[in-house]
């Protein structure tokens, strides 16, 4: 059965067939490589806007990977054969392109590499992918070990597919002093201007070794022949490859090698793949990556990777967890706000929020990208809709397109970034404006894009969605310059009530009062306009039709409108027992809780381009992981703590082959989204999208340390307000604060209703101190809030603490929790 | 061997491994599909602009084709497997994707169809497409005929892959009403405007038949499974297809139909393919093409290619040349007058030049086009680079890289259509400019069209060349605003002596006066500046360096450069001779002659992107046959007549298996290009790019019927002045001019070396009027106009002759034929 291995930093998956697409992705600060188990990739860096070097075999549209992304047996990807040159069998690693039977097969992403284990014809292949450091390649090792008990003569045949590069130019030769086949193309353009964008080009795709090939062959036609990758014409009859090159014609990297190994011999191969501008590059990489000890390489790499580790170390009855929070997360995290997405004009949305999970990994990058954004904001308070992250970055694709939500992101971001950190200094920094030459600080900046959003109102008071609001394919809803956002009108709220407490810690109350008063009419005009009776409507288009209401026979209710509208206190105890209802009647599934149902099944011209995705696809009624992040959120914050849990728990996958099959994904990333139109399309429900760019991961991360265990920073101390599912009787976590280590066991008390189990029972264990254990007492002071709350304040940096915290039920702890804002 | 069949009208190639990329194209006045003989096709529908029905399975670029387009196991085509219901045994034809060794193969492209014969198991099958005539439909045809003398139980299973067609939305399912797949998706798009810009989208990809499949699946991924495309796992094991559906997964149109033939029984079986935007169009469609007597569209295909008649019907020693002029060349002219390239932004020197084509098809049409461009000419005689033919075309890609020849082709066009038609009264049109509101006759925007390349010229009196003359990819000689283009002096000297002549007719003395002082001073100019030796140079760059001469180590010699010299009268008869053995040295090959040599092998940037492409293809020094036919052109105008049809005849590959191996293309079409670099790259020289959009069949077409066969019209009648080669003992060609037809019988007279036998041995043999053979002698009229020219007057529309000519040794005729300009 599939598992995790190796403490948790390793995934094991045992069979190539349950899961196709299945993947696993590494990357470093140049570049991205997502790998499915059966040897297809896609792969990319940043030159500064986003490059292949291995290609599709035909001329390619511009893009990184769909969501799921289609293989087909001419799909990039890296592949070996192994042929047996006394009986002639072969197969091929780590499945495809031959797809034989194999006698044992086990894909293994670890944190910082990808390995397979296979085992056919006597023979094992550890193949394992790691990437440089610090360059654009990708470093191979093979390990053959012949387990037959006699001689073997074999050959192994790497097949590293190039692809189609260039109309105006490709080919490929083998280049002996570099013992590498460098496969070459010049990026076509038409316009002379781009050739001097393009000077910088790395147009070469290079493979090399640690040894000679024994026989190479660039042409791919010439090696598959009338046989194709399934049994290639080059390889059959014992023949040898025929040392071919591509004039003009699709090349690949292929390199045959020939051992002799005795019984229980083994022996180990190393390549090296990826792009260089020139030779002189590529001579370079080999001496330092191929040529030198792989060591110094490894190290760097766990450096980096050593980054992606966040604030919680967790010990909870749900192992699957423990190993995707310990490990997979936060690298999914540190993913995100490390390489912004490998684009250089991030969503303003999805650069904030990214930065978000990084006040959890490394604030100090939360704290940069705070400050590149609102270097970037209008003087009117306005954000744009994209972050520039270069001088010759540019706005593409669908930040040319008016979205209305992006200062939002800013009070929410701001906020979890005081509250980790308690930096508030921050807010004093001196900032310029995108259309100005005045500065201002950033509590100036933040505040002025929150009056900006209190604004752009229509004659109702409701908030204008454009051409959309945090879900971009809502285009049509506000196009013509009417429609306003049910969901939008939340979050503002929502956003305010964050903003509104920093603004009175700044003693600038009339802005609070301001932003208060703003509150208390936007949650008035919010029920008095989208009130359904059972939940709340999305928003009402450009004619002046609520939609997302019970009268819709498609996209009757949606998920955000129901999460934000608790978020922002707009829905009192007896709507939210009818939203919650709702939701669970219309939208709960096995995988997941959809964004909205029915799914669209046609164009509805007055909401828009959501309606034209495949129906449970992406925004259009999946179980789409970033809204149900919202979702979880808004139920901890209403003490629907077990609810939440449930919602956050089912976006990662169990290892049995049945889910794995549904799912098709690995519980290694939280997916964008997973197969929503349950009731619609029931086949297909469940399926994972194998995008790993999600805003979903950092507001899980949150979840993780701020809810499900409750440790919060404030501007005091750490507070402790856990909201464990009722079925865990204990969980430990150990929770990086602020410079210092804190270590709860909680452990549950029978099964008692209400919380008289509190602070009160908070043992002191010990303190470590510079790795020495001290008998001391430590300062540490408890200061009890409500009755489930407590704060520890006084915590030392550098130093360890350990408690341990009798909680009662769950439940109880929410009653009371309702009362204390998020 | 391969061979025309049926008369000429049909190639029959019979074996898939030969020359597996090689194709054949069908077309109507709305969409084209190029097929490749092993089942693999590129299809495009107008709509205004060019679209796709079948994809590739990933995300792709737009485009067509490209040169020597790569196919690969699932790219789109059409395909049939066919399985023996008792043995289980199964193949596919035409031959991919299963690649089975087949016991009869013929790939039999007609004129407006194509066919295969396929035999394997016992089974006969009878595959022919055809197009619907003016709908963008694919109408099959797969007859079975079962050759085993005993009763079978067989599957039919079409598989015609869909592809990826959208990332927002695709999907597939049995219309059971329709009896059709329908295939669907969203064409992917984030802009609200281009919602609109969509509505008229056929966003449906449908297979219909003319009986209920019995069963059939939809799903990709579900057909092939673990087997692959070369063996499905939904249809291995005696499995029947299992009614799938495709949901946001790759959809494939494939259906399964069960037949239980006798011995020696057969069946048939007919398909519909194609774009849709809604089911009714589909029920309309299959209504009127499948379920209705398949011989009225036949009737109406029959009548549209019937148009593709040229001028000439040949009947040489040449059996190959004769069906390729009688029937495959007047096709490929008509069809890039008629579709013009399936664009809606022609490039302005392509529409002209395939207008200069249809001269001999439809001068109407021909007539139109010129009227079409001249109403897009700026006032000051400027002509665009690309001709709009629809009110939302927008010039495109290559044509927003400025050019500055485009009015040469001009004089060109006009020329051969008053030579061919008479009708000077088209000069006197009245017609607007793109930037005024004045009118001028069709003389005055010519004459303007040639004023203007008379004033672009720098200090030393040479023409700037900017970001490309007729080489769209030299755009670095005078992207700084000072390179002139040697070849563009040429072509100007060249336009004005065709131009000069019309002026004079017109009585516009003082017009034509100028511009022949300027093709005096030019000739002198062109001397003075490029000539290097032994040869003309092709340019001055923007820093005053000559190239395309002897110091040159790659690009030393432009075949343009000389052809045009010839052309223009620049070259004195020493020159001539120096160039054409130059011509000989460096750029002939067995396979054309290459236009430029030595191919780049780097980057030269002051030469531009022509120096980037892949050597020896395209403008990058490949036997680029329209360059060839200007040479063939000038060489028959300066009685190089041997030379000349040498030139041409190697456009067309012979029947060989070896010659079939290396063009990798069979004699239906001319390709735009045939590899060159032979000294360089001599293992891929003479491959053909197999893309049949090329300016090349409207000049080898005028060649065939003004040069080889000698027959030009000009204001008085007919001109007789044939220039046949030495080898040919006799040749017949029937005329049609001005609606009279004229056979003409040639018959050579011994080696006499001087012409010695002319107009005086033409015999007047009969005459036809409305089908009556009449014994009355003709009105005809015969001038001798020089020694080996003379003119026949006074022939009547509706008339039919016939002369028989003795003719002497061509190279006497030549000697003559120099002194008339062409």
């Amino acid at each position: 059965m599939a598992k995790f291995i190796e403490q948790g930093t390793r995934y094991q998956l045992d069979d190539p067939c349950i899961a196709p697409n299945s993947a696993a992705y590494l990357w470093n600060p140049k570049m991205m490589l997502h790998m499915n188990c059966r040897g297809f990739a896609v792969s990319q860096y940043m030159d500064p806007e986003p490059r292949k070097y291995a290609h599709v075999p035909n001329l390619a549209g511009q893009s990184f990977m769909q969501p799921e992304q289609p293989y087909f047996s001419h799909h990039p990807g890296r592949f070996f054969y192994l042929r047996d040159e006394q009986t002639g069998e072969m197969f091929s690693a780590p499945y495809e392109p031959m797809k034989s039977q194999l006698d044992s097969f086990a894909f293994e992403p670890g944190l910082s590499d990808i390995r397979w284990r296979i085992e056919k014809l006597g023979i094992e292949l550890v193949i394992t992918l790691e990437l440089a450091a610090d360059e654009v390649l990708e470093l191979w090792t093979v390990q053959l070990r012949n387990l037959s008990g006699r001689a073997r003569r074999l050959s192994l045949i790497p097949y590293f597919p190039v692809g189609y590069s260039s109309w105006m130019n490709m080919g490929g030769r083998f280049d002996a002093q570099l013992n590498a086949i460098v496969c070459s193309c010049v990026t076509p353009y038409q316009k002379v201007e781009d050739y001097f964008k393009h000077q910088h080009f790395k147009d070469l795709t290079f493979l090399t070794a640690d040894r000679a090939p024994d026989f190479y062959e660039v042409g791919l036609q010439r090696f598959e022949g009338e046989g194709g990758l399934h049994n290639p014409s080059a390889l059959q009859d014992g023949q040898n490859l025929a040392n071919g090159e591509a004039h003009y014609e699709m090349p690949a990297a292929i390199m045959q090698f020939s051992y002799e190994l005795l019984a229980d011999e083994s022996t180990e191969l190393r390549l090296g793949f990826g792009p260089a501008k020139d030779e002189s590059e590529i001579a370079a990489l080999k001496q330092r990556f191929i040529e030198a000890d792989p060591s110094l390489n490894r190290q760097a790499l766990a450096q980096y990777i050593g980054e992606a580790k966040g604030v919680i170390d967790i010990d909870t009855p749900d192992a699957q967890l423990n190993d995707f929070v310990n490990h997979w997360l936060p690298r999914q995290v540190f993913y995100h706000g490390d390489s912004n997405r490998l684009t250089t004009d991030p969503q303003t949305r999805n650069y904030l929020q990214d930065a978000m999970g990084m006040v959890y990994i490394k604030p100090q990058a939360c704290r940069v990208a705070i400050i590149t954004a609102l270097q970037q904001q209008a003087v009117s308070g306005e954000m744009p809709d994209g972050i520039l992250l270069s001088d010759e970055a540019e706005l593409k694709y669908i930040n040319q397109v008016p979205h209305t939500d992006h200062p939002v992101w800013l009070a929410i971001v701001l906020s979890a970034y005081l509250r980790e950190t308690n930096d508030y200094a921050l807010l004093d920094e001196p900032l310029g404006w995108a259309d100005s030459d005045e500065t201002a600080c950033v509590f100036e900046h933040v505040s002025r894009a929150m009056e900006y959003l209190c604004q752009a109102n229509d004659e109702r008071g409701l908030p204008y969605i454009a051409q959309g609001d945090w879900c971009d394919p809502m285009n049509m809803v506000g196009y013509q310059g009417k429609g306003v956002s049910g969901w939008l009108a939340e979050a503002i709220s929502y956003a305010l009530q964050l903003w509104s407490p920093i603004c009175r810690q700044r003693q600038a109350n009339e802005r609070a009062e301001r932003f208060e008063a703003h509150v208390g009419g936007l949650n008035q005009r919010i029920n008095q306009n989208f009130w359904d009776g059972q939940w709340f409507g999305r928003g009402i288009t450009d004619q002046g039709v609520l939609f997302g209401v019970s009268d819709d026979k498609e996209g009757r209710i949606f998920l955000n409108a129901q999460s934000w509208a608790l978020l922002c206190g707009a829905a009192n105890g007896e709507q939210q027992q009818a939203m919650l209802q709702a939701i669970d009647q219309q939208l709960d599934t096995p995988y997941g809780v959809m964004m909205s149902a029915p799914a669209f099944t046609a164009m509805r011209d007055d909401v828009g381009r959501v309606t034209q995705k495949w129906p449970g696809s992406a925004e259009n009624g999946s179980v789409y992981n970033h809204a149900a992040a919202f979702y979880a959120t808004s139920l901890y914050t209403v003490g629907e703590s077990e609810r939440a849990f449930e919602v956050l728990r089912k976006m990662l996958p169990d290892n049995s082959a049945e889910e794995l099959a549904v799912r098709g994904q690995l519980p290694v990333y939280l997916p964008n989204y997973y197969r929503g139109a349950y009731y619609q399309y029931p086949r297909t429900a469940g399926r994972s999208s194998n995008l790993f760019n999600t805003g979903t991961c950092a507001w899980f991360y949150q979840l993780m340390v701020e809810q499900l265990f409750g440790l919060r920073g404030d501007e005091q101390g750490l507070r402790v307000q856990p909201q464990l599912p009722q079925g865990w009787p204990s969980a430990s976590v150990t929770r990086q604060f602020r410079g210092a280590s804190v270590r709860i066991d909680f452990v549950r008390e029978g099964d008692k209703v209400s919380g008289d189990v509190g602070p009160a029972n908070l043992v002191e264990h010990n303190r470590v101190t510079n790795g020495k254990r001290t008998p001391q007492v430590s300062s540490v002071r408890i200061e009890q809030l409500t009755e489930h709350c407590f704060r520890l304040t006084e915590l030392k940096a550098g130093q360890h603490y350990h408690l341990i915290c009798h909680i009662g039920s769950v439940t109880a702890v929410h009653s009371q929790a309702e009362a204390s804002s998020l």
